[in-house]
């Protein structure tokens, strides 16, 4: 053997065998899920309130049980660090958010934040020395149900909007995102971006019915969808159901229906990852008997790369244009929002998926339709996610729900996708 | 000459050039709309407030001027009378309603009324002597925008609902028509439907757009359309836009589309006289990032015979099963309430196509599409409807508007129409 590995225990730096305890994991996500409970078996722990405070001092506190450093910063996000053995290289990180929406779950959030504690304790009681410091963190407001944008405290990390913006942001009661920071002690000094990331993964409920459909047990996670939101307002002339001939009508919801149809063929012309959906109509005057003047509804388009919604958006204003001429009726689109597609590191995925193939769990290739703090990561740092199976693919609801033996097979490809990118040097 | 005709003037039973006096109709109905009169030129005076019964006196006031007997129901329906020749027959009657919606105009109803007392005016002044008695006549709540059902008056009239039903019904205050009735002195002592009718016509805007899309100054009404409404509640899963592939959804607003658009089609099949309209929409949860678990609209049948509007309904029941079957999602359909379709007698929709000819109007066979009186009354006695045209289709909206000319034409003919059936004994 060399000098410079003489620490190295080489009986100890097989891992094969590490485990997280999937029992101590759980009685923390039960533990963390007293604070905000609701008579429903969820969460109501809305982000920068009182609750969201007991709720950090918790999860801060175990961290410092684990001996970690901590670190907040100015948009309240929480950095805690397990050394490395050499310091000079960038963290390997691992959370998500404590916020929940306001009927939300015990594990949306929750389940990254206490997998990354959890290998931290692992890594503690086992005596591991990583290369690379080990950390987790948790995101501010990643909801956005009380403030918005959402993501806010990783858009502000990523300098996707500017702090001064994320602190005016105001909820239903003029509260502001700053004052409320400051209220609950935990507007940190550290200068949002200036902590540097070497990797970050993501360990979340899937949120969908995939995985729990195909009786797979790990998500690895490919991209977060590039998602567009627009809203389209179609005007016709408003006229009394009775006398109004069909030929004479200007049927505003007529000419809707057709363009929300398309909405759905669009999605299907772009598989196996475009969606498209229309969640929200408003009739005007929406009376049994009146032919309605203008029908105004919301249209969701998502796919796996930016180019795909683009081609998905270009094939809606094709359909508009046709639509319009055809019937000659009023057909308005406007962008409402967009969200970049986020594609993850090959080295980030790979790790998640050599993970689980070590450990023997079931696998496959998914996406992510809902946004999530790693979008704003992957833009600093090569990024991944682990998705685990969530019983009927419900969240933001307080019947979410994952097994004991989910999370704790999601808390173990965490700890050994971590560990892969961190580097082990030695064990107990 | 026989002794039994010795009092006809034979020079002055030539009515040819027989008119009403279209700048006095003008004035009555612009000083009527004075009452309840809006900032945008409508007018709003509901059923059985004090405004109704400042009309109603104005109206009574104008008809006892005219020396007419007046007589009111139980239910506040007025009849005013002028005496025949033969006070044996029974009596030729034409009215309408003089209640308005809250945002109404000055024509719906209110142009019935007071072309039937100008027709009573030109007979006074004129010297013109009938063999039967005429009357004018309006009934309460035709509107049934403050208390339902609508055409409320007449429904009573006609035995189609008790009186007590009807004066059971409250406004949203909790106050019912019974004690309104009192309030404002129009509960009167006869009975309701105990007046004799031998005839009964009805001027009417046409509340629609085709006599001014065909240039046409007279409606030969030739029956009123039968409905059917029904809500329609499709049940699928709510889930969330982004995790859910399109192959795994359950949207019933996707399903909901198709149907609103078969309704249509429907209504297409059965032309001339078929209506299908859509009108009112609730999407639940309606939000932009979710797919809809469900879908409640309304549909309304209209069409010129029950035997049709059934065929109608067989033809969307059909759809349904088949939408149901093809999708697996849930399709259910109440019947919330229906109108029979209602015929017009064929000697009186001759008299008001006899009128408009010798008048020298143009004319064309309509149907009604909106319920009137008149549905009621061809239940009790040969009845027929008188349609003008209004701008743009428009009405129950404050800028309802038909010309001078556009009224004194239905004046004219309701003139000669109750003539014909009343018969003519003497004039100056």
């Amino acid at each position: 053997m060399s000098s410079d590995v003489i620490s190295v225990d080489t009986r100890s730096v097989d891992i094969s065998n590490l485990r997280i305890n999937g029992d101590r994991l759980w009685q923390s996500l039960m533990d963390l899920a007293k604070i905000g409970a609701t008579a429903k078996g969820g969460v109501c722990r809305l982000t920068l309130t009182d609750l969201d405070r007991q709720g950090r001092d918790l999860v801060i506190g175990w961290g410092k049980a684990e001996g970690l450093s901590v670190e907040v910063d100015q948009i309240g996000n929480v950095f805690m660090r397990r050394a490395g053995k050499n310091n000079a290289l960038l963290p390997i990180v691992a959370g998500s958010h404590i916020d929940t929406q306001p009927t939300g779950g015990k594990f949306d959030g929750n389940f990254g934040v206490l997998a990354a504690l959890e290998v931290i304790r692992t890594l503690n009681e086992q005596g591991i020395e990583t290369d690379a410091p080990v950390e987790m963190v948790f995101w501010t407001n990643e909801e956005g149900s009380r403030f918005v944008p959402v993501m806010m405290g990783s858009g502000v990390f990523a300098g996707i909007f500017p702090l001064e913006v994320a602190y005016a942001a105001t909820d239903t009661e003029g509260k502001t995102v700053k004052d409320e920071l400051l209220k609950i002690g935990y507007a940190g000094e550290a200068i949002p971006g200036d902590h540097q990331i070497g990797a970050y993964f993501e360990a979340h409920i899937e949120q969908g019915p995939i995985l729990e459909d195909k009786e797979t047990e790990i998500g690895v996670v490919q991209a977060v969808l590039g998602i567009r939101w627009y809203d389209c307002i179609v005007t016709g002339m408003e006229s009394h159901a009775g006398p109004t001939p069909m030929a004479m009508r200007q049927d505003a919801l007529q000419v809707a229906t057709r363009i929300m149809q398309e909405v759905v063929n669009i999605a299907g012309q772009f598989a196996p990852h475009g969606r498209g959906t229309v969640g929200m109509v408003q009739v005007h005057p929406n009376s049994r008997n009146v032919v309605p003047g203008s029908v105004k509804f919301s249209i969701d388009f998502r796919n796996m790369t930016d180019g795909e919604v683009d081609e998905m958006d270009a094939a809606l204003k094709a359909f508009l244009l046709k639509i319009e001429q055809e019937t000659g009726l009023g057909v308005e689109l406007k962008l409402v929002s967009q969200y970049p597609a986020a594609p993850f590191h090959p080295s980030c995925k790979d790790a998640v998926r050599n993970a689980a193939q070590k450990l023997g769990y079931s696998s496959m290739d998914i996406v992510s339709g809902a946004g999530h703090d790693a979008v704003y990561m992957s833009m600093l740092a090569p990024t991944g996610m682990i998705f685990i199976p969530c019983k009927d693919g419900i969240s933001h609801n307080e019947i979410e729900y994952s097994s004991p033996e989910q999370v704790t097979a999601g808390a173990n490809v965490l700890l050994h996708a971590m560990l892969e990118k961190a580097g082990v040097i030695s064990g107990k």
